[in-house]
This record gives C-alpha cells, sequence and structure tokens, in this order.
C-alpha cells in the first residue's frame, strides 16, 4: 500500500482494489466463512450451510453498492443497474435469487419523480427473474456532503452446485454471452455528450433466466458442464479472465477476434482512448465450459434476448495463469489486469 | 408528500419517512415477500420460507446503511455501529445471526488507517455474537461527492419463531433493555464539543447474546413469553413505542419515571433542548412481555452487561393504538410520532 489515504482506483476493481481488500479487509477479519465458499475465495458471493438443510444444497449471499453518476443514463438508470448487479452475482455463483434487500441513500434536493422512477425501475426489473424485494433501508444526507443517490442490494439464493471462478480446467472453452464494453464506454460518450448513437447503450440486464438452463447441464460422467463464471464488472473482461485464471492455476488463451464488440463501442473507444476489455459490463457472463459442450451452450444461451450475441472467445491452457490475447496475425500480447478501470464512478 | 424534493427528513426514522415508504415503496414494489413477514409489514427484517427446511423454520434478512459523522465517536465508530445495527434487526426479528455483509463507500482521501481500524472495530463486534461476515463490496468516489465513510450491512439470520412489532396483547409488559437516549445524546454533545463526561458515550452494541436467551421462554401454555420487539434507533422510544401500538392495534401507558435515564444524558438534553425520547439508541431493545413473567426477563437480562439497566417501563392497554406516558404526579401526555429524529446523521 503505497499511499496513506484512500484514492479513487482502490474502489476501481483491479489490482489497487485487491490489494486493499487482501491487506486490510482479509487479514482483519477473522470469521469469514459459514459455508463451503468463505470470503478469502473472494467469489462473487459466499455460501451459507444450513444445519438440517437439503445436502448438497447451500445458500449464497452477496452485496454490491451503486454509486453511478449521472443516476440516470442512456436507457435506464441506476435501479436497473442495482437490481441486475446483485441478480447477476448470485447467478454466477451457480444460485437462483430467492431475495433482495433496497438500501436507497439520498441527497437531499433529489427529484421525488426521479427517486420514484428508480424505485418503478428496480420493480421491474426484478420482475423480469422474478425475485421479491423484501426489506430495506433509507438515509438522507446534506447536499453539501452527497452528489446523487446511492444504491446498495444484498441478494440471497440457493444452489445445490455452486459455481466458483476457480473452477476452470485445460482445454475448457471459454465463452461471453455478448458484446464486450457496452457499459462503461456507453457511460462515458454520454457524460462526454457523444451518445447519439443508439448502440451506444449500457447492457445492464439481469442474467438469471439466461444462465438458469446451463446449471443443469451434465457432461455424460455426470459433472457440470459449466466449470466457471464471473460477471465482468469493474475491471471488464480483462479483470474478470485474470482473476478465474490466477485462482484457477490455468492459462487462458483469448482470440481478439472472437471477441464481440458493437461497432459504435469499437469507435467511441478509439475516439476516447480506452481499452473496451478493461471497462465495466453490467449484463454479461464469462462462462467456462467443459470442451466439446460449447455449441450446446452457445445455442441455449442464443435463444434467450440477452444471449444473443454469445460467443466463444477462447480456451484455457496448462501451463501459466496468464490471459493472452492472439490477433488475427498471431500476434501475442499479455491481458494485464487493470490497476482499476479506467472510467470512474461507472457502477 | 407536500415537496417534490428529498429532504433530510425523509431519511429521519419519523412520520415523514413512513409516508416516502408508504407512498412511493410499498406502492411501486409489486414483489416482496418470500416468506410468513414480507415488507409491507415494515418490521425490521422480513422473512425467507425455504421449501424443504424444518417446517415453521425461517430464514431472516435485514439491511442498514451507515451515515454516521463523524465515523469516529466517543467510545467507538461507524464500524461497531454497522454491525451492531443489523445484528440486532435480526435479534429483535427472533433471528440468530448467520451472516452478515460488509459494503463500504469511501471517499479518496480517507486515511487508510481509520479505514483499517473500522474494519478491525467490525471483526471485533461481530466476534461478540459469533457472525461471520462473508461477502462484501468497496467502492469509492471524490471527495467533492462524498464527505465521510458509508457502511451498508445486510444480514442473514434464521429463527423458528419470528417476533413480530405487532405481537403486542393488552396487559402485556413493556421492558426497556437499558438507558435511553445515549446515542444520539452522546453523538450531538461530541459535535457540539461538550463529551467530557465520559458517561456521554454511544450505547452501540450488537444484542444477540442478551436476548437469545428470552427466545426460548414459554408460558405454561406453550406460548412465547416475548410477544413483540423492536430496537428503538431512529426516531427513538418514541417512533419505536408508536409503532408497536399502531401495528398491534393496542395502546400502551409508559410511566414516566420508570424510563432508564443516564444522569449525564438528561442533564445534556436539557442544555441541548432536546428530548431523550425521540433520540436514536443503538444498543437496546423494546420488549413486550406476557403478565406474570417480566421479572424472570429482566432477570435474566440483568446478568448480561448490556442489560444491566433493564427496566419495565409500562404495559400495553386494550382500547387505543396510542401511546401515553403518565408522570409522577399523574399527569398524563401522548408521545407523538416524530416527524424525524431530530439529529441528522446519527446512524
Ligand atoms: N468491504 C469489503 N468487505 C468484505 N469483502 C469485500 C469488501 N469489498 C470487496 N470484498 C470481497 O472482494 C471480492 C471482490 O469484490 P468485488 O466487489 O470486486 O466483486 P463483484 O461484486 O463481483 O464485482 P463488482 O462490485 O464490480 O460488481 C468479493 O469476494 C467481495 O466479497
Ligand atoms: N428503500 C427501502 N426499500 C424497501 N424497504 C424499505 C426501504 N427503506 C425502508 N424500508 C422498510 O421500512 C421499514 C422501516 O425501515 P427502517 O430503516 O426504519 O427500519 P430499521 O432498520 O429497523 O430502523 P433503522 O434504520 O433506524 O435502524 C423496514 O421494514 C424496511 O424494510
Ligand atoms: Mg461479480
Ligand atoms: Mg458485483
Ligand atoms: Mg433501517
Ligand atoms: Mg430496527
Ligand atoms: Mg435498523
Ligand atoms: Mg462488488
Amino acid at each position: 500500500m503505497k499511499s496513506n489515504t484512500i484514492s479513487l482506483e482502490h474502489g476501481a476493481g483491479g489490482e489497487v482494489m485487491q490489494a486493499l481488500i487482501g491487506e486490510i479487509i482479509l487479514k482483519n477479519f477473522h470469521n469469514k466463512s459459514a459455508g463451503s465458499i468463505g470470503l478469502e475465495c473472494l467469489d462473487d458471493g459466499s455460501t451459507v450451510r444450513l444445519e438440517g438443510f437439503n445436502k448438497g444444497c447451500e445458500l449464497v449471499m452477496t452485496t454490491d453498492s451503486h454509486v453511478i453518476t449521472p443516476a440516470f443514463f442512456p436507457n435506464t438508470n441506476i435501479g436497473r443497474l442495482a437490481v441486475s448487479g446483485t441478480v447477476n452475482d448470485l447467478t454466477v455463483m451457480g444460485a437462483k435469487p430467492l431475495a433482495l434487500t433496497c438500501a436507497v441513500i439520498v441527497p437531499e434536493g433529489f427529484p421525488l419523480k426521479e427517486f420514484e422512477e428508480i424505485i418503478k425501475t428496480m420493480d421491474k426489473t426484478a420482475a423480469e427473474v422474478g425475485v421479491p424485494i423484501i426489506t430495506g433501508d433509507t438515509k438522507t444526507m446534506e447536499k453539501t456532503a452527497l452528489d446523487s443517490i446511492i444504491l446498495n442490494t444484498a441478494g440471497l439464493g440457493i444452489t445445490d452446485s455452486p459455481v466458483r471462478d476457480s473452477g476452470l480446467q485445460p482445454g475448457d472453452k471459454i465463452l461471453v454471452t455478448g458484446t464486450i464494453g457496452d457499459h462503461g464506454i456507453s457511460l462515458m460518450a454520454h457524460r462526454e455528450g457523444f451518445d447519439f448513437d443508439t448502440d451506444l447503450a449500457s447492457d445492464s440486464a439481469p442474467l438469471w433466466k439466461l444462465i438458469e438452463p446451463l446449471l443443469k447441464l451434465r457432461t455424460p460422467e455426470g459433472e457440470p458442464v459449466i466449470t466457471a463464471m464471473k460477471d465482468p464488472t469493474r475491471g471488464g473482461l480483462a479483470n474478470a479472465l485474470n482473476e478465474m485464471a490466477e485462482k484457477s492455476g490455468a492459462g487462458i488463451l483469448i482470440e481478439e477476434d472472437w471477441i464481440p464488440f458493437k461497432p459504435a463501442v469499437s469507435a467511441a473507444c478509439e475516439m476516447l482512448g480506452l481499452d473496451p476489455l478493461e471497462v465495466a459490463n453490467e449484463g454479461k457472463a464469462v462462462i467456462g465450459v467443459k470442451p466439446g459442450f460449447e455449441d450446446e451452450v452457445l445455442s441455449i444461451l442464443r435463444q434467450h434476448p440477452y444471449g444473443r450475441d454469445a460467443a466463444v472467445i477462447g480456451e484455457v491452457t496448462p501451463d501459466k495463469k496468464e490471459v493472452v490475447l492472439r490477433n488475427r496475425f498471431g500476434g501475442m500480447r499479455f491481458v494485464d489486469v487493470p490497476a482499476g478501470d479506467p472510467i470512474p464512478r461507472v457502477c
């Protein structure tokens, strides 16, 4: 930890945040596990095992705060982001969402109409996956103390076979459920005032219904077809792939040309000088799939509106914990862990 | 809703907040229940019923954000407050805490030493009741956008007989587990710079171990001895008693002289012109007890350090949903629902 104070990168989902969590949070929390996956796994959520409950079944808990500004952005608002974010962390743990919480912190002077619009959007987003919002909290702050509305959603889910970040095996195929970079780039374009292209919109979406059918797939040997899963939020695809490779003790080789991008996103990236691999996605999952099953998985994903652009983007390699990108000419480069997402307050 | 924008009172735990929750949140959330106690009960938490789990057992979820300023105050800091607050909402639902989440939002420039101190305090407070902190989230904001650290903790608990706010029956005794007004008044005194009296300190404490033995008590007919329970946080004892009376469809008569106050708190209240019944407590519970069992309950409470000053303060009356305070001369006055806690950002 170089500095003595918090910097924006301490909350930006990359290497700097990981150091903070490793050096301050993991070291000081002594009791941090209630099931097979505890805080120390640093997965998208953790599990809770219940005495006397169906063997093999575990609950999953997760939480995310959302501080995105502006609270309204192309197509939707912070309410959709908050519900989707927590639904997706449960989903990529392999857990069916059972209930959400809704904690709101709002500055004085915030328009009640916008407040209501955000609440309505949360309701609609939760309805897409049928999850109830059962409890919440409302705090206010002086307008000089807080600039925009903040939401926190925690989620409870249930699973009979949790999916970890660390389950990748050499040979597994790496899939993404759709185009990469949409959320972060569209937000940046919106802030800069050139989001006239309707393709530049947040991908924010709750993925449970998209992913649910995959969780039941088994190999002839009875093993889950899905070996690992993560939602590439802050720090983007670059961070998600690195975390999965590192935790799995394997490498990942990605074919640059296979990554799906919206043309508007690629164009905006050039204009803004941003790497679409390092920015947040809010309606996508990265999935490890046992080799030979990728076509079946792809065809299931593509049947759902949120999976239309799903693609195989590479595979797991045996010898290294590194992520390598190969371009169409065969040139290779490492995909580094970003220090942090280059776009501040994107979620 | 008179104004078109959020005011500080919309988050102050009284009548104004209740209107916001009733008119905007309850009306717009369509799916808000996952068990026997849903959001519409507006209790300290809600329940989740699990298929195939022990009959009668339910999970409980709750969440609270903490925006208190300053983050460090006499005796402790926001970390103790956040863990205690969520443990206490589970506790007053009659639920054993199983797991907590830890979401932090921190402004750039916040000292890392203080950040670590807060995390250590969370760890220690959770250890008092043996609850693990299993998952979390860290976001940062510009120092111009947020003035102080914010914590959100969500909690998961389990119970085989949930305790509702609405369970009061005429004749039940009303108990408090200790002195009233400590948290709010000590915070205000600290802000005003006269917290030299060491008795002026926050009561922030996790109450599970104090309350746990009460939950097993049964009448000879097999009914729970504890009929209702609430932690008198924002809006203080005045708000908690009114909510319990209203939801139970009964009245409450309180004997002013029986309410335990620290002399330093009474003195500070006079100086600051504050009503100790309207300010937040962070380590207290209000308990409805079947008549005839109050002495047993008191003696159990007083064995625990957090229950030393426990007292019977009144009883439930049949005919009204109102809360009445009787002074030593027999004079009566209504205890109104406060518009909101008079001290801003106290939790
Ligand atoms: N303040 C905290 N306390 C405890 N654990 C934390 C805290 N912040 C992060 N973590 C843990 O660190 C890991 C990474 O957190 P992170 O928020 O990046 O995950 P995520 O929610 O999947 O990503 P995102 O927040 O970008 O959606 C998770 O396991 C999380 O539980
Ligand atoms: N933003 C929200 N969304 C959904 N429900 C909410 C929201 N804010 C409050 N509630 C609900 O309103 C009720 C009252 O909330 P409140 O926060 O006052 O309870 P509490 O946590 O017991 O008190 P405190 O926050 O002072 O500790 C609870 O049932 C809570 O679930
Ligand atoms: Mg995640
Ligand atoms: Mg997340
Ligand atoms: Mg609350
Ligand atoms: Mg409460
Ligand atoms: Mg509370
Ligand atoms: Mg997170």
